[in-house]
C-alpha cells in the first residue's frame, strides 16, 4: 500500500489551488504524505512538465505520483491512473504530461481511464478537476484502493504520446532545443552529454552558441565556478542532459531563449 | 482533539513567516499536522481572504483553522479565537476575516479574546503577531486545550463583521464586483449562478462585459475549452459562483481588473 | 535521535530543486518531518541567509539543520557538518552561512567535513549538491548516525567566518547597515535598540534617515499603526533589532534601500 502522494502542477503558490489538493488529500487519506515535487511549472507547461516529473522520480519514494497540467480541462481529453512495471502509480491528464515519467517507469503495466471515476467528488467542475477527480483518485489509490476500481480499463497503447522536438547531431553543428528554463536562468537542452560522441564539441573546449541569427562565444565546463563571473557557459547539469548557463547570471536573459526554441552549437 | 491546523496568510514565501510559525507549532505540538491553504493572498486583503477561507474549508478536514491578514497589527483591534457550532475551530485577528468562515460553519458558538492568551510567546512583538499569538494558540488549541483557556470569554455578536459589496440583480442588467483574481488572471465576482434567475443572461448566450465605461463581447460558457483561445468567458468556476476568464488568456488583464472593482453584465 | 530537519535556502519555489531534496530526504529517512524555513532568500544572500537562518533557529525545535545557498556550488569551498554547544546539528557549505546561528547555539563543540561524505548520492552532481550531498548528510544524521561517520573531522577553528559591516554608533548619528529586506519592503539594520543606549534616538521621537546624500524625516515608533499610512518609521522588529518601515507601503522602495546598503540615522 503506497503511503506516499508526490505532487506537481503548474497551479502556483498565489492561490489556494495546492492547499485544496492537500485538504481533499487528508480527508480521504489522512496517514497518507505528501510530497510537492514542484507548482511552478509554468503555465500549461506540458513539455516542461513532463520532463520535471520524469527527472524528479528518480528521487522520489515509490508511491502515487500525481500531476496536473491540464490546458484542456473540462474539454474532451481523457484522465487517466497508470500502474507502471516498476509499480509506481501516475495519476493526471492524458496530454502527454505522464509520458516520459511511464517510460523511465518501464511502460505502463495497467491503465484506466478515471474520467467517470467512483472516486471523483461530485459535483465535478469544469474547472478545477485537480481538486474535483485527480486529488481523490490519488488519495484513494495511496490509501490502498485497486487500480482497477478506479475508473474504466483502457488500452496503454491508446495513451497520448508525448512528442519532443529532435536534435541534429552533426559533428560540426549541433541543433538543440531549450527544455526547461529554471529560477537561475540555466537552459536544459534536448541533448545529452553521451549524444556528443560524434560531435567536435568536447569538454574544455570554446563553442559558438547561435540563437536566432545571433551568435556568442561559450566554453563547455563542468561546473559554473569553472568559467569567469558573466560568461557563458555549456555544461551536463544534474540530470544528466547538457544545459546553458552563465556564471552568476541568467543564460535565458543573456540569449534571449524560450521553452521550444531552437539553438546551434558549434565548435568554435 | 484536533489533529490537523491549516493556515492561511498574506505571508508570501519569500521570506520566512511562514516558515517561523511552522517551527512555532511544531515545538508546541509535534504531532499535529499543518497544512497550507495559501499565503499568497495579497497582502492586507481581507475580503479576498475571508472568501477564500470560507471557500477552502468545504475541502479542508476539520480542526484549528488559524488565518492572518492584519493590517492593524500591533494596533486596538481584537485577536480571538472562535468555535463554530460545526465544531471547527478558527484563530486570528478580528477584521472580518474568520466572518464568513464562521457563517458557513453554522455560526460562532463561543468565543475568546485571545490578544492576552496565556498561551502568547513573551514578549509578544507589535509586529508579527502570527508568531508570538495566533500559531501559539492555535498550536494549544490543537494539541487539546479548551477554547475558555485561550483568553477571555466575549460575546459573538461583538465580533466583526464583514460587509460585502452588494450585487444589483436585474433582467437587463446585473451590477457586480470583483471578490478576488487568481493567478492565472480569473476574476470571481460576488453573484452565483443561482441568482440569476430573473436574468436575461443564459448559459450558452452572448453578453457585454462593461468595465469602466469600456464595452467587451463575452460567452456565458460551462469552461475555458468552450470559447476559442483568447475569448472572454463567463462561467460558474469550482466555487460555483460566477467568474470571468479569458481561455489561455487573463481576464483581469484584459479587462484591467481590481479586487472590489465594479462591472456591468448585459445580454448582448 | 533528531526527528525534525528544518530547510533553508535561495532555491526558490519555480523549480523542483527544493521538492526533490524532500524526496531524497524522505528516501532515506521517512519518518523525518521536514519544515522549510524558507527558500525565498535572494540568490546567492550568503548574508541575509545567515541573518534569517540565526533568527529562525531560535523558534525551530532542535534538530538538523540544512541550509544550502552555495554561490561557489562544484568549487574549492569545503561542505560541513556541525554539532553546536546546545546539540543542534548543521549542515552546508562552509562559506559564513551557518556562522551565526552557530554562535548562537553555543559554538561547534565537533565539525566534519562533508565534501567526500559516505552519506552522498553518485555521482554527485558538480551543480545541484542540494540534492546530491547536503539532503543526504541531513537525513542520515536526521536518521540517527553519528557526526563522525559523515565525514572528515575539522578543527572548528578553521570554519569561514561571516564578516558583517560595523555600525558606528555616536549620539548624533548612527551609521547602519541593511541586513535584509522582506516582502513588505520592511529593512532590518545591524543595530539593535540596546546598542542605541548613548543616543539622542529615542522611542516617540523624530529623526532624518539619510541615505544617498537625500535625508528624509522619520519617526521612533513601536508598530507600523503607531504612525500614518506612508509614514516611514524606526522600530524594534520581531527579532529585536532595529528596522525601517513605512505604514502600508514599502521602506525599500521609498529609500532605494539594497542588502548592504550604509544609512545614516540622526535625531531632527
Amino acid at each position: 500500500m503506497a503511503r506516499v502522494i508526490t505532487f506537481l502542477s503548474d497551479y502556483g503558490h498565489g492561490d489556494d489551488f495546492v492547499g485544496v489538493c492537500h485538504g481533499v488529500i487528508a480527508r480521504i487519506a489522512p496517514d497518507v504524505r505528501v510530497i510537492d515535487i514542484t507548482h511552478g511549472i509554468p503555465r500549461h507547461g506540458v513539455v516542461q512538465a513532463a520532463v520535471t516529473l520524469r527527472n524528479a522520480l528518480h528521487f522520489m519514494p515509490s508511491g502515487v505520483h500525481l500531476a496536473v497540467v491540464d490546458p484542456e480541462v473540462g474539454g474532451q481529453r481523457r484522465a487517466v491512473a497508470l500502474q507502471l512495471a516498476d509499480d509506481r502509480l501516475l495519476v493526471g491528464p492524458d496530454n502527454g504530461l505522464l509520458a516520459l515519467a511511464a517510460k523511465d517507469g518501464g511502460g505502463v503495466r495497467e491503465a484506466v481511464d478515471v474520467v467517470r471515476s467512483p472516486f471523483r467528488l461530485e459535483p465535478v467542475s469544469a474547472t478545477f478537476q485537480g481538486r474535483d477527480l485527480f486529488a481523490p483518485v490519488a488519495a484513494r489509490l495511496a490509501a490502498g484502493a485497486p487500480l482497477g476500481e478506479a475508473g474504466d480499463p483502457l488500452d496503454p497503447d491508446e495513451l497520448h504520446p508525448l512528442a519532443l522536438p529532435t536534435p541534429t547531431l552533426a559533428a560540426a553543428e549541433v541543433v538543440a532545443h531549450v527544455l526547461s528554463v529554471d529560477r537561475f536562468g540555466n537552459a536544459t537542452l534536448n541533448v545529452s552529454h553521451a549524444q556528443l560522441v560524434d560531435s567536435r564539441l568536447r569538454m574544455g573546449g570554446a563553442l559558438d552558441v547561435e540563437v536566432g541569427g545571433w551568435s556568442r562565444p561559450a566554453r563547455f565546463a563542468r561546473t559554473f565556478a569553472d568559467v569567469e563571473p558573466g560568461e557563458l557557459l555549456l555544461y551536463e547539469d544534474a540530470s544528466r542532459t547538457l544545459a546553458l548557463a552563465v556564471n552568476r547570471g541568467s543564460a535565458a536573459e543573456h540569449l534571449s531563449l524560450a521553452i521550444g526554441g531552437e539553438l546551434r552549437l558549434r565548435p568554435a
